[in-house]
């Protein structure tokens, strides 16, 4: 692990998101959570990145600019607070723009083929030879993310490890040229939580492929999403034994509800026979229902006063500009190129 | 030709340097004089490419940043006039970088790949695989550069034609997903001046490779080079018959001397026999320390307050600013992401 953090400086934490769609559970467990609690800690800036969320959606772009401010609600919603965690917009941020121009210089194209989670990526999204000059270097503008704002130690889960570790070339490169420590380098902060499976079981839960529940899901639609569960295609009868691994209905059990030793009960009832797969959805539906109406209602409140979320957006912007500016100043002096 | 252009706006002109050097006779002849006429007929801005020259001097950026100022003195010393023609400094215009960004989700790798002054510069630079992405993609970052000023005549080699294609295909790209022209197809204006060979009659002249006559040549650099320069190598006695043909100082006379006729009479004498190398080389040296004179003290002057030229390049840059600003204004419309 890559780790040449100075103890004596605090911790300035980033994360973001492509403002591709609304927030669901998935990005809850595996990220807004933990926020919440790091906002008492550090500083902490969250990106909207919007300008991520384009290059792979260049040919229909209202997918971004409309996801925009429901991202900011969730956000709200959650309890990420405007008042300790600068909340701010990509788009509206020229440093990061002018960083990755300079970036570029020190980054191979053969090295951006080699990182393997644009690999995959790729691969997902089917590029293959049409693939967009953008995507190919959106790890160059994550490194420019994060370095405009000094950001230290970045949350993430570890496939997006070969991101921090070309981020922190670039440091390396950027302070070399330099002959002195302009840049700092990054570490993750590596989430403990498992990826949350999608509601079929099959895949992350993810915006696109449809087994997502939304952090603004109305009751009806959760308890649907519950219903449709994917639990254990072989616990036909309810008094026979049923299985727990892969069965979601229990890995989100595990993940949201607040009494683990009764989940614990529940698992063995399961395992033993004699629990159905529609008491264990209720319980779960419960919970959920139960989440998520605080964080529907807030959402929806936020949601209805967009001058007032947008002006929050904005703020944070100001402050993010100051910030991303003072870094482009830095790295642009390096080049010499702070003629006026 | 790409030819989208509408009669009813005047043309707006742009042309630029890679700050990496002086401006030699190569540059005077192939576009500076040119600008100097054309500052008079249209909306002409030039930019000092100093991101561009980044490109492939990162590890050794004082070579573009110590060579701001001597273009723009070199400029003035033309006779290019900034109560004319907008002079203005890449680096200090993040809506070039901005840009940049955008319609990098819009350019494939395998298009940039494709680009043959991009691959036959790759092979002369040596770049292999290991070439910088910043390289790979500034077709991209030109094609920022041209529609940031709305630019529609480019005076340009027709090793760029290229370059402008790419551009008109972005052009169309965003004019299709605004539903409208938001952005001018723009043309080259191709120059009727052949390249101006270096002073080895080898290559082109050029800042990298020794054979260039710099418009701030002093007395002495220009006779040294004269004298140093390739001619007819079997012209052995004064009297033999002597090559016009790939002989570099006539090459010069055309394109210097003022009076075509008595060049003429020279090559004619020369062909026939009976006009050494010395005499042709005094009367070239002759016609360049004219003309070159009044530039070099031009560009000392300018050189010697280099508070005022700051002034002048930022002044014209403040200009460029605010055009700019208007047309990423314009395509950030198009992605919606105008939101504050």
């Amino acid at each position: 692990m890559i780790n040449n953090h100075c103890a004596v400086q605090p911790d300035v934490v980033l994360t973001g998101d492509r403002a591709t769609g609304p927030l669901h559970l998935g990005h809850y467990v595996g990220s807004l959570k933990l926020r919440t609690r790091l906002q008492d800690e550090y500083e902490q800036t969250i990106l909207v990145a919007d300008m991520q969320g384009l290059t792979d959606n260049a040919n229909h772009p209202s997918k971004v600019s409309s996801n925009i401010l429901n991202v900011v609600a969730d956000y709200l919603a959650v309890g990420i607070d405007p008042s300790k965690t600068t909340i701010c917009l990509q788009s509206q941020l020229p440093a990061l723009a002018e960083l990755t121009m300079y970036y570029s210089n020190l980054v191979t194209i053969s090295r951006l083929e080699r990182n393997p989670t644009v690999k995959s990526e790729i691969q997902t999204k089917g590029f293959g030879r049409s693939l967009p000059a953008g995507f190919l270097t959106y790890p160059i503008s994550q490194a420019a993310d994060i370095t405009a704002f000094n950001a230290t130690l970045i949350p993430v889960g570890d496939d997006q490890l070969p991101m921090l570790e070309q981020t922190n070339e670039i440091v390396r490169k950027i302070n070399t040229l330099a002959g002195k420590p302009v840049l700092s380098e990054c570490r993750p902060l590596l989430s403990h939580a498992s990826r949350l499976p999608g509601t079929d079981g099959k895949n992350k839960m993810s915006k696109t492929t449809g087994n997502a529940i939304n952090l603004g899901a109305s009751e009806k639609e959760i308890r649907s999403a519950v219903k449709s569960m994917f639990t254990d295609p072989n616990h036909l009868r309810v008094e026979d034994p049923g299985t727990i691994e892969g069965n979601v209905v229990f890995t989100y059990l595990d993940a949201f509800h607040p009494d683990a030793s009764y989940v614990a009960d529940l698992k063995a009832h399961y395992q033993r026979g004699g629990l159905g797969d529609g008491t264990t959805k209720k319980i779960l539906e419960e919970c959920l229902q139960e989440l998520l109406r605080p964080i529907r209602e807030k959402r929806a409140e936020y949601l209805s006063d967009k001058g007032q979320l947008t002006d929050i957006l904005a703020k944070g912007t100001q402050v993010a500009r100051v910030k991303t500016e003072a870094v482009l100043f830095s790295v642009k002096d390096i080049f010499g190129l702070n003629l006026f």
